[in-house]
């Protein structure tokens, strides 16, 4: 067994990627927390874990569970060699474990046997995805949480700062960037519900599920579950994939939620818009005049990806028999991926609205642009469609094309917001039960 | 307008299916459930049912809202020319509205002018599109009712069946085929759940989601939701399309529970492995010995594509601004392919599992193919690896090569199948509380 | 056997689309192409070529093939009902020989037993795929000449027509109309390389691949192939999928050049920006002011659908043994849906691009929005990023701001264009070369 | 600028993966190839190359394009923090443009203004990118070549060796192990020819692909691609994305043909079916009997991921106008995981040929498990469905159940395997002209 240096360090291998190509999470917490890193220690706590539970049950020695435990948490092992030997048995739990073994035998021979006893290598991969989805999923949900703060204020701030609302691209009719910011973080209270919903479960079934090795007993499992503060599964889910599949949705689902925000900022941003800003705003290397909306575009490209990679999570339901012979091997980087992508977008969204800079000027001078044809709905219902129509070609501002025909407030985008307030109250409300 | 002869009823134009391509779905309830023809009334309900709930608030008059229902009720709308028309609003509601006030004004001119009043196209084809999903949804629950019913009686019936477990294709330890079915029910019983939570919401939001045309009363929404039966939506989520990214996820999560059975039973049944057949078989032109597994290769086929069609609908999350600008129009067919291939595969499944036929002697002559050495995990625990390792390369059945090493009921496979029996009451205990 | 009234026409079921969801293709040429009637006519159509073949091959009566040839042109069959019975074989081919043979016999009895002689359902299925796939590709090759010839003129047209060139949403640079035109041309002229590179093969293999009861010959597949125009395979492809997987692959880069072109149509349209708007424009059911981009939103709906069912295809290239169980028939509709979708949309672009009306005036102005910091980038390189940096932020145009530090052409885009004008002529070139 | 000790080696950050979850890659020749240390020195070689393209096109002195290429060779950079820092830009090229041009300046710092002269990140990042494909579609082709020589050779060594070929599952009609090798063959040198037919091109257009920075000049992108030994494209293809698109079709190609040969060795090597085996076979932990298709199932994970993964790089053809805000970004990654997965499994396919253990008796006694039914189909020619149907019911061998009926030979699988060696021949003769 090679030694690195501590947690997170060891020799830098040509395998290893920094997120040069994934920026939207390079040196979040996300990061570190999906590392192969941060896997290798979750396998070693399952295996600490598991000893603990079958030494409650009694089948394990006291002293070998607490060697087990001392041993994993301290134990260094080289990951690119390990990675190198799962070749061999289609998984690293095979090596890791006879590297633990070998391990614990220095310290304390007669523990050694106790290793892994009666596990199958997917108790322990599964359990530790699990520790590893655990914590990441509470980063995202955190960092989710400071972004919706940010929203939540800027509902309350904005809900009176008139600007167009825009469908398929085109005026419609005003709104408020109050409502707007409601309107994300209402996406955002939704992905949080479920996330926060996820309950994920500790896998223990043994080769194929009955739990033989394991003495038989379907409570070890709790027990098991419990040690890790993972939830005990009904059955064994080797080949029944629903808690990956959930979870690659969920994730999905907050992936999508965030690059709808970025999206907007990314169109609002435009130069001809121009109604919100980058704070630092991302710098060009040779054209000083440009703010490019860096950080949105990070979180896009993160949202772009999660769906599809999570679809993988749902296809590999598609498993053979007992354990599957190729979709839970093609799992493991796929739910990496919606992890780290979900909870970087989540911090690097956090990040861009805590400096959104926002022009309420340009809000309403663009309001402004149709020549006040962005109420032409409202006017429609008293004058018909036909006048309308008719107006939309004349020249000059609508108050003075259609002067006299209609009261003079009839005009005022202001006078025709609907229920903006309402619906502000009601997801700012949604927003407080649920905090 | 033109008349079609009935609901379903119309000519056959060249750009309409059958199910040919998607044998999985033909003839299932979930055929009529999603057609084009399901969606229009769907959508005519919606305007129904939009000038009840104004009716109710007040600013339609009771009068007019009755004549609207009931000519929305037996409009007959030509769906070719319909679809044709969509393409210059890029959606269908705007053409169908212009229908129904026609309709509704040769009966009473008077109230025409109340069809559709303040809402959106994107308000009635969501609505509609939640009516159809919640029928479609209803339809899949009960079918899966039905294979769970088979499965629930095949987990008991077999519940002492013998059969080898199976990982990575390899015979792993016994297993019952009692498990196994408790297994395939475990994923269905995880997808039904799934489905039943999903509470699917109106949508009213008018031009751009701040109800202004709709006399911007929040409630308004909850009236409509009511009369239609459905969820009255926090906001209006035009743009905030969480609801039908779930829908997808919970769809493709049920799709890929009955793949999984699917998936095993055309394993199972192969020639070499002979252990369960369909009762019909699905039929060779020219090979009178085949027994092709028909019915799980459709339910797999339906499996492979609805995690694909699902991930459309959580990429479409991606929407700008208050409407998007082409995300939106793409959910509609995936939408559609995800229910129906869902509801199809789990109506082909219970069909399936109903006529299963189970061969436990071949079960238990599978067992016993590698001589015995499926108990092997059980001997290396007793024996050690070595010893075990030597055996397996040695001639003749475990029991022979190592007699008088262990005790001979250690040979036993029916002495060796762990947890079976608990997990299988666990399951079943499960099946029948949510039942 | 049930007769329908002619080429696409019969009795609509429930199950039937006419393209309400999927407005881009309705109504266009590619609908009809690979509707199921056409889909049965080429199933149809292979089972006369494969008695023709045999026919020269001497293996089949002349005049036996000539009856099969015969009645296969003219026979009706119930597409709905033959939907149901595809079930049963997990494939439609079964029941649709049954009917032939049925037929053949009523006209011939002797010639009965030459139908579908030696073949294998998934010989006539893919060979029909193909020769749908080959008609519709050559549709969507029209189609895009079509839309080609009119990027042509717009790229000569407005070759000196001024406009800012954007990334990330920001101005960069200057830019011309015409080499965006350009641009976009550039794509459809790789996509339809690629398409027309595409040679598609007939099938021809017999039960698993063998021609064994083909009489063993080889050769029968390229007199096969002959009959219906297609290329001779090198061998069966029952399980060798890349034909389909590429073709997937060449539909999605069409779609994807075409979306291309629809989303620079919907930026360059929204309200603020203006630069170009359909010919009629979407119209809003109630805000007469708007003008949607209603063709390039749903082109764009296509080009965001067709790369996932493309996928499809690709992964459909893991296929058991010697035929799959259940991967070749998931390709079946995504194929149809690859085909239709980029069809519909090249169709639609054609339509989109032909009436497209150009704003030389409002892309003039935009330019002019940064107060000329457009050519920031060229100042940079004379005066260094720091006094740019400086003038960004100074009140006022940057001829202005920096007046007497450089000369004064050095402020105007028309000045600043590259290789604007050769990189027009090397696209239009290529396109005139290659039509 | 700190440090790092060499090609490949610098601090392990918590974000790095060895391939703990890819094992598939991991120590393959790809991991290398592809790792963020060869970007990086991808991105360095592209500036060196535009810098000596710009020496050459006389706009950048000699001695400064050997300065810049001297310290792009040598320069060291920590790619955690340019990972960091790419956050700001959106993209990684800004930050290494400043670090690339402080090294310059203090060795020559006349030179450093001529570091990245006229180009836009995009320029780099493509052609680094383009060279990084170029190199792994290299890799991919040599090993593909290594499994094809195996393949070839076990075509010809058991052209003759009998089997059962199966069809969804079921024994359909004999075949040979050689022709099923054959067909294995046919599907790689399908990718192998698509993968060579890629002409990766150069990028360069400078800010939005006018090159008005880089002198107006549409020749230098020429120069520059020659000095990178990559293709001159027509146009710059910023935001026309085929090249990305095409290339990951081909990966997805290549890993299907791969995954093909996988899934049938891993149900090849199903316990009950027993015709091959894995070499050294994966090890199971505690299961010593089990022979695990460990390669087999790691090659199938990649499979699996590839088409996946390759979808993204179809969807994100659409580019916003001249360069994207997220589409782009959102290539890197998928690009990266398409290579080295397509890579590494290449390369353990061929280890999993080159070991693979045939067992020619397992296959003739599978062959005679219907009792000789195997060749229903032929007898079903010459003696009706009826006769046969009943034979299929009877018990007993079927040479006995119908003797006298047809001549023995009739019996013989032997006797029915069609064309099988022509085909044989067909595929050996065009990998020997292919190669």
């Amino acid at each position: 067994m090679n030694s690195d240096s501590g947690p997170g360090r060891g020799p830098l291998t040509s395998g290893q990627d920094t997120g040069l190509l994934t920026p939207v999470r390079a040196g979040t917490a996300a990061e570190a927390a999906t590392s192969d890193q941060a896997w290798l220690r979750a396998m070693l706590e399952a295996e600490a874990a598991l000893a603990r539970a079958q030494a409650r049950a009694g089948t394990v020695p006291q002293d070998a569970a607490r060697v087990i435990g001392q041993v994993a948490g301290t134990v260094t092992v080289d990951l690119a060699d390990l990675a190198l030997r799962a070749r061999q048995a289609a998984n690293p739990v095979v090596p890791l474990v006879a590297e633990l073994r070998r391990a614990v035998a220095e310290v304390a021979p007669e523990a050694a046997r106790y290793v892994h006893g009666g596990a199958t290598s997917q108790d322990i991969l599964d359990s530790a995805a699990m520790l590893v989805c655990r914590e990441t999923v509470e980063i995202t949900v955190s960092r989710l949480g400071l972004a919706m703060a940010t929203l939540a204020e800027l509902a309350e701030t904005h809900r009176h700062t008139l600007m167009a609302a825009r469908t398929l691209g085109q005026h419609a009719v005003p709104t408020t960037f109050g409502l707007k910011a409601a309107g994300w973080l209402a996406g955002l209270l939704g992905a949080r519900d479920r996330l926060r919903a996820l309950r994920l479960p500790a896998q223990l079934g043994g080769a194929a599920g009955t739990l033989a090795a394991l003495g038989g007993d379907p409570e070890l499992a709790g027990l098991f579950a419990e040690e890790l503060g993972l939830r005990a599964p009904l059955v064994p889910w080797h080949a029944e994939r629903s808690v990956v599949a959930e979870l690659g949705a969920a994730l999905a689902q907050t992936a999508g939620a965030l690059g709808k925000v970025a999206l907007d900022v990314i169109l609002l941003a435009q130069t001809e818009v121009g109604e919100v800003a980058e704070s630092s705003g991302g710098r060009s290397s040779a054209m000083p005049h440009k703010r490019n909306p860096a950080l949105a575009v990070l979180v896009r490209s993160a949202a772009l990806q999660v769906p599809v990679y999570a679809q993988l999570l749902a296809s590999a339901q598609l498993a053979e028999h007992e354990r599957a012979a190729g979709a839970w091997q093609a799992e493991w980087h796929p739910v990496r991926e919606c992890l780290r992508l979900t909870a970087g977008a989540a911090e690097t969204a956090a990040e861009l609205l805590g400096g959104l800079r926002v022009f309420p000027e340009r809000m309403r001078a663009n309001t402004d642009l149709t020549g006040g044809r962005i109420v032409s709905e409202r006017l429609t219902a008293l004058l018909g469609r036909d006048r309308l129509d008719r107006a939309a070609g004349q020249d000059g501002p609508l108050d003075e094309v259609l002067a006299g025909e209609v009261p003079a407030e009839m005009f005022d985008p202001n006078d025709y917001l609907g229920a903006a307030q309402p619906l502000i109250d009601r997801v700012l409300t949604a927003y407080r039960e649920q905090s």
